[in-house]
């Protein structure tokens, strides 16, 4: 199979990109399925053109929300459970009401409609009525004049209450006698897959792995924390202004809480500064927060979030607890998995159902087997709820399955990338859900060129029989992602978008998805310039407003470009062909005649401005706007865990190079080499820049990224106790793009948002086991874990002279 | 010919209204030209649901631009010209700077981009380079931390000036030695109108009347005065939001002095005080004045007119003077009207030269004239400049035409009610333009009405030979009105909308039309429900935003309901066909089977819940928002002022009847009895409080308002000097509609938001003429003037004993 042009590059510069994969004539989709997808050579789309927020925000001049500010605006802060699992008896106020600019507390009563947060269940509370299940959780809010004084008033606040029962091991949590924290079994969610006959292959395999496998939180540690402006309006309604990725989410959680029609409600995204999942389902806690008191004092009210209370409040990625079982032949071929998969999920579901469907479905890597049986969990237990992050439930399964296949080679004696290549899925292939990959597919692609770009073979021989302090390792992993929501999120699986060309040919787009720092928003530029035949600098995005375009579901999943880049397409058809109406009047020959550079419209052997034809098309009182509109294609989920799970899967496969001190334990990040079938790069630039963040991010996952909750209570919740990688830490990368294009999608287009981190943990972790020859089941991998896990080796080996063993087991 | 159902109805209740026209079985329109236009019988449209913005604006809960405020906000004050015309040679600032708060002045080397405010011409300069032309022209603004500081601030700027000859009265304007305002010859704009060939007319005819009428300024009184907040974005661009009656004015103004893409400045209307013209052009002075100092300071800037600035500063009716002969055979059909029609414009064009354009082609009345010469003028005077207001160019000419028709009657000795109904349009017959009347013609059928509701017959014999210091006097008028833009606005008489259906089935509506306090909100609001077979209250219209629609011209014109409601039915077309299929899916049948009551959609004998329909689209994942658009029909003007120069016209009749105090010469309308043919009442209650209004500012102009500018110095510019009419002053009315549908209308409406106003003055003036045997030849009719009048006609009587004669000469 020959590979398409790639881009191959170092951090260093853009000139491979753009003389690679960005050839001005090239001409990969030509599909018209889509309203206003164009088979004319493409200009703009898959050029690195500059991001179009990029100059605002490094100037300082870019407004967060916490720049915005009203006459007459208050201001409110938390007051927070100071335990795990507490009855409130009484809020005493008598200190809380002597601060100087103290207007009132706000609590479960004051809540107008349900008090209630509309999530995918029903369980977390705007402001608890009587029990707190997790230490900060939110009790009331003070407002007062001043953020200072709301921040005194709350910590004045005294909550009484009388201690309850609490669990904090989500395995713990399972057992019968365990506290409850939710229903009967603590068990918010669970899925199973069964495909084939499991137990029959296990029985019949010739070779069986098995290990167990953990993570621990991950905090999202976006630049912005939280926070919400709430203005009431004269209908009773509410305007919301935020730091969000959802506006939707809060858009409906803000009308029930007020007990308001839809349409009264307007959610308005401000600039935001970082999100990775974090504001994805909290911000319709804050903003049901600040609706509130903003609806009681009616009065704007404001609430941001010190980056402690983010710490103590906020969904993380969730703690993940696997069992991992595969049976294989001597020769390295896979048959059988066997997955039990366990999320600790915390005090309140939140998007734990969505998150634990994803690892459930991704849970046997992007493999063949012909039987699985995947059992998943998504557990209460009395902390912080988890939610969305980078990945969503994929990481944590990834690691254990990943560090498992490389367990397998090992017991064989197979090198890990040549038992992945023999496995991979392929265009025809089926996942364990039963879905047949499509020819989107580069997986054997990606794989083949990390190992070729990471000089897998040489540097994998050469690190045999090291000695000295460090050693070095390197490591692999294969992932797919499935794009988009997928079937447990089908009916939230559209996106819808406004395109309006001004008289001066400056156009507008507004989406009901959001930038949160990916470039989104430069990407949808690209896309409405190449459709619409104008200039890129021509494109400018609206703040996400919920009532421009119609609920679009959320900014997750690495949906982005897939779905509003479809309804961007997709308003754009009708206004691209009243542009080739017009000037095809101007030049006298018929539309289909007409073609544009991007500045001028040719036909007939003569051209006119794009400006003109807008001119024209002004004079002719053409409409020139356009709502646009995408759903996805459907998807299935059976009670078998059988279905079409995923409309397209993102590919990826990661090679981590290590140096580990076996004196200190101390890890070190050499180089990752990271390559991704994401169907067509529209802007390789941010390509590069997700790759790049998701490596970082991944790296901190893997190494360092370790929050602490003892007994309930978080320890270190704040960036002096957590640490999260800098620029020092960051391993030399080189990243890779295949572009299998995806029907689909714009221009063929998948997405890119997740899987560049998901994999960086189990190549890395791999990469460990290949320097020091110890397992590491459990992230992160900090010092004093690898330390511990060489010393337990050494003292293994001291006893028997068996083979290398980590905490899996082998058959 | 039959009278369709009408309105007929007192001030007392709406009792008739709802047994008469709303029928909820009418079926008046059938048409399906416009998508989404459904021959179903109505259920919203044709009944007077309440104003949908009524309930917040009389608790006091509606924010207006000046109940809002920012953090860091500025205020704004202007620095007026203190003379007619002056040369400025510097702005003393050190007083100013002494003023705690004061930041800056801010003036014309300020304007980033171009220095001119664009409107249909470029005279006017955002703010003078060097020339001042008008009395209490804006000089600078003083920008100061509060509006007080500015206010002092901006008093405290000695502008020292050299002063230029200046001229105050258009006709003397016109003379070649005039002092130069504009141009070579002091003239913005002429029209020309020659049908037939009036010389030959006039020498052939057995009758002519003659007569010059003048009419003076009137001011629009809006309950809010002008003002806006500009606030500075991120990319160099600016959001506005104001008291505006025509967002996409200030859109474009703000774009070009600024320097920036049009799709950087986004224009939000706020709830508006009040137009009635006023806020078409001036705000976007305003708001220019607070986009540079918001640039220049980078802060919002909130700039609000204080009454007396109002009042120097706005636009108003322009004073009108008139010189109109007719030509008649001796039974009273009317052969030929020659007219010279000047208005007094003021410093700058504004908008004299379509207020022109439609004064010119109305200056006949609604008679068949096969001769007609109409000679317009719009002239530059070193005073205010003039604008738009309800009527725009019309009541002047029409005060002076129908007054000149009584004047023709009374010579010929016939009934003016007679003369009227020989002469009047009628389907089929041609305008002194051209244009053929079509079948939306109720003429012959409102001037009946009128006649027979006031008792004119028993009247107007009654009043012989009244004796007695009060004398009672009823007059007639007609008028007819063209709807919307007509030829000069043609390129801009196009409108969109946004419609979008939310899940819980409320409908959110956004137009590029602005609420004025007129009742769009609520039409439209009608129109969509109707279209949509929603309940009325599920729809909210939203405040209007340029960002939202593309432009849609101004609201004016009595444009709204017919541009607007058709882009809404446009929008609503393609939804309705979703909830269609949705419901017959539902219901098992097809599409078109489906009905919808308002409440539940029904088919195949079964109906579900609108509410349920709705969940259905939404779980179908069905397209629930669109873009509507409308442009009007094409319309026409040519050099000799023939062509269709309007799409539809609206027809009135007034009957007014007056008591005359012949020793004070005070005048009372005692009663006024208006009939309108509007094609189509979608809301009753909205027809009747436009025609009690038009009727109360009608008496206004009448009597009343009266602005005094000597030697270019406006004397009496605030509530205490210029009078307007309250509550006392209002006569009972009668209000009738003839709905005579018009097929390119919303259900077949036409317009009514000026004709309420046109016809009053000349009913008025007719009826103290028949009072007092004095013909009104100027306005408003003050004591003073009615008295002088009357003892003219006395010493006239005294003199000779011949027939009544007021300043018309009789041949």
């Amino acid at each position: 199979m020959s590979t398409p042009p790639a881009i191959t590059k170092h951090s260093s510069g853009l000139e491979e990109v753009e003389s690679g994969l960005c050839d001005p004539g090239a001409t990969w989709y030509t599909g018209d399925t889509i309203s206003g997808r164009r088979s004319s050579k493409v200009r703009v789309v898959g050029r690195p053109v500059p991001r179009n927020d990029a100059l605002e925000k490094v100037t300082g001049r870019t407004r967060y929300v916490d720049d915005l500010g009203y006459e007459g605006m208050l201001h409110a802060a938390t007051v927070r459970s100071p335990r795990p699992h507490i009855f409130i008896k009484r809020l005493d106020l008598r200190k809380a009401q002597k601060v100087k600019g103290f207007v009132r507390i706000v609590a479960a009563a004051d809540v107008p409609g349900k008090n209630q947060v509309p999530l995918v269940m029903l369980d977390y509370p705007v402001f608890p009525e009587s029990e707190c299940r997790f230490f900060g959780e939110g009790v009331a809010l003070a407002v007062a004049t001043s953020p200072e004084a709301a921040r005194e008033a709350a910590a004045a606040v005294v909550v009484e209450y009388e201690e309850l029962p609490f669990v904090t091991d989500p395995l713990e949590a399972m057992r019968p006698d365990a506290p409850r924290v939710f229903g009967e079994d603590n068990c918010f969610r669970k899925f199973e897959v069964l495909r084939g006959d499991v137990d029959a292959a296990f029985a019949q395999a010739a070779v069986i792995v098995e290990g167990t496998f953990s993570t621990n939180y991950q905090v999202h540690a976006y630049l912005e924390t939280q926070g919400v402006i709430a203005v009431p309006q004269a209908d009773g309604g509410m305007r919301i202004e935020g730091s969000l990725q959802c506006p939707f989410y809060v858009h409906d959680a803000v009308a029930q809480v007020l007990g308001v029609p839809s349409n009264r409600i307007r959610v308005i995204q401000c600039p935001t500064g970082g999100g990775f999942g974090g504001k994805e389902d909290v911000p319709s806690i804050v903003a049901s927060h600040a609706a509130v008191a903003a609806r009681v004092t009616d009065r704007p009210v404001k609430l941001i979030y010190t980056r402690e209370e983010d710490f103590l409040a906020m969904s993380k990625r969730h703690p993940g607890w696997a069992h991992v079982r595969y049976a294989a032949t001597r020769d390295g071929r896979l048959i059988g998995a066997d997955v039990k998969y366990v999320l600790d999920s915390g005090a309140y579901s939140t998007l734990s159902p969505i998150v634990l469907f994803r690892g459930t479905v991704h849970a046997a890597g992007p493999y063949r087997f012909d039987h699985a049986r995947i059992r998943s969990f998504a557990i209460a237990t009395n902390k912080v709820p988890c939610g969305a992050f980078r990945g969503f439930g994929q990481p944590q399964i990834c690691f254990a399955q990943e560090s498992l296949i490389d367990e397998l080679a090992a017991r064989i004696g197979m090198d890990p990338m040549v038992l992945r290549e023999k496995n991979l899925l392929e265009p025809g292939s089926q996942t364990i859900t039963g879905q047949t990959v499509d020819s989107s597919c580069g997986l054997s692609e990606v794989l083949e060129r990390v190992k070729v770009e990471s000089d897998w073979v040489r540097k994998r021989l050469a690190k045999r029989n090291q000695t000295g302090t460090r050693r070095r390792g390197i490591g692999v992993s294969v992932v797919y992602y499935g794009v988009s929501l997928g079937a447990m999120g089908r009916f939230l699986d559209r996106a819808g978008a406004h395109v309006q060309i001004e008289k001066d040919g400056s156009v507008i787009v507004a989406c009901g998805q959001t930038e949160i720092g990916q470039g989104a928003w430069t990407v949808l530029a690209q896309i409405a310039a190449e459709a619409l035949g104008c200039p890129y600098e021509a494109v400018k995005v609206l703040d996400t407003d919920t009532t421009r375009v119609p609920d679009s579901g959320p900014t997750v999943a690495s949906r982005t470009t897939l779905m509003s880049g479809n309804a961007v397409l997709d308003a754009c058809g009708p206004l691209r062909s009243r542009l080739n109406e017009a000037a095809a009047g101007m030049l006298g020959c018929g539309p289909d005649q007409i073609q544009s550079d991007g500045t001028r419209f040719s036909g007939n052997g003569k051209s006119v401005t794009y400006q003109d034809v807008v001119s024209e098309c002004w004079r002719r009182k053409m409409a020139v706007s356009q709502q646009g509109w995408f759903a996805s294609p459907p998807t299935s989920f059976d009670e078998k865990g059988q279905g079409d799970a995923y409309v397209a899967f993102t590919y990826s496969a990661n090679v981590a190079e290590v140096e580990v001190d076996v004196e200190t334990g101390e890890v070190r990040v050499l180089k990752v080499v990271a390559a991704h079938d994401i169907g067509r790069a529209i802007n390789p630039q941010q390509v590069e820049a997700q790759i790049e963040g998701g490596v970082a991010q991944g790296v901190g996952y893997s190494l360092f990224e370790n929050l602490l909750i003892r007994d309930g209570v978080m320890e270190n919740g704040n960036f002096t106790g957590y640490i999260i990688p800098t620029a020092a830490d960051s391993p030399e990368y080189r990243s890779i793009v295949i572009e299998k294009p995806y029907s689909g999608g714009p221009f063929g287009a998948k997405g890119l948002g997740e899987p560049p981190l998901i994999g960086i943990a189990p190549a890395v972790a791999n990469a460990i086991s290949d320097a020091v020859g110890v397992r590491v089941e459990r992230l992160p991998a900090t010092p004093e874990l690898v330390l511990s896990l060489i010393r337990r080796r050494t003292a293994d080996t001291n006893r028997s002279t068996g083979s290398e063993s980590g905490p899996a087991a082998v058959r």
